[in-house]
């Protein structure tokens, strides 16, 4: 069977944001694929195993098998999805304003989300709850500055993209952490008018086959 | 004046790996630049004076006003660069190799950089040495296995791209805070090999305009 008729397979864990960033792109762009769960909290990590290990070298979630060959990182994954299956877009054709999706994008990617995942709060000990709390709102002010520049309906104009498809995931997580989100009155009406899309809703870590029945939406 | 024909200016800090960065990709494809000098340490950071925030609203060094606006975080910069500026080329054409060097310089941008930053250190305190060895290192190994699979006399194949951009300031920062990379023998050749290129020797952080004269090469 060629590559491109293997459906992908998605190493996901249902409440990793990074995970979700990846389904929304699969589910905006309707690309039929299969889940694999990775749970990162149950035999120390599953992700940890040398048989995810030889999925992923880089022993993380999400990575995606998709063409012949495996993919991690969530910007590095949906790039190529953009990229080999264009339609709809997730980055708007001008240089400008793919620059500001990016810069939104890196901001969420680089700049928050690390400090607050899973694995750094476990090494930070009893004060995760503020410091997962100091990153996120620190972050967040500096989206809720840019977005004030770029922002339509969605983060950067009226059409979504891939900074909206990080914003979402960091919400739930800030939300998570019990972030007081009043400063940020722009990334409330964003992620609420994102959360009413389908490819938002599907992909939702209470929705996923490995999300606990108590978590369930 | 027309924007294109104004000269960019790099906001840049000569010990910041992020700004070194953007540097490597200006040298390298002979864009010619001022620097700004901004302080990360001096008067309790520069970039969060009121002045800088005026210029770029992230607070972050890199920034870089070019063609009429201002563009922070390295990535988003870097591939606006890549698409305004095309050669040489620091992307691959075919996809696959493209994710490839996607995969490693995120793993670097978001993976590793974000953990051992300088407001990071900051906020762990004395413990800050263990911490910074213990995300490089951890990150490192990931990355060294990624170039088993993908290397050849730079990070992927024979040509440099954005993932030896991420490298180079990468390991600078590791040696910086004794991280033993005796681990990582395809690291320690490929960087050897970058350190080579002029581009990535005039944007060093030892030449420097703000470059202290007891640390200068």
């Amino acid at each position: 069977m060629s590559a491109t008729l293997v459906k992908p397979v998605l190493y996901s864990y249902f409440r990793s944001s990074c995970s979700w960033r990846v389904r929304i792109v699969l589910a905006t762009k309707e690309i039929a694929y299969d889940q694999m769960p990775v749970n990162l909290v149950k035999d120390g990590g599953q992700q940890l195993s040398a048989e995810f290990q030889a999925v992923n070298s880089m022993q993380q979630v999400p990575a995606l098998k998709i063409d012949g060959v495996t993919l991690s990182q969530s910007m590095a994954i949906m790039q190529y999805l953009e990229e080999t299956r264009p339609n709809p877009r997730l980055l708007p054709q001008d240089p400008k304003k793919r620059a500001q999706v990016r810069m939104i994008s890196d901001h969420i990617v680089s700049g928050i989300q690390p400090l607050q995942n899973l694995s750094v709060l476990q090494k930070v000990g009893e004060k995760k709850m503020e410091w997962a709390q100091h990153y996120i709102s620190h972050g967040f002010q500096a989206v809720e500055r840019i977005l004030q520049q770029t922002a339509g309906c969605y983060c950067v104009g009226d059409q979504v993209s891939l900074a909206d498809v990080c914003l979402v995931p960091q919400v739930y997580n800030a939300e998570r952490y019990k972030v007081d989100l009043t400063p940020y009155p722009t990334i409330i009406k964003i992620n609420k008018a994102l959360l009413e899309l389908e490819a938002f809703q599907v992909s939702h870590p209470s929705r996923q086959p490995d999300t606990p029945p108590e978590l369930r939406a």
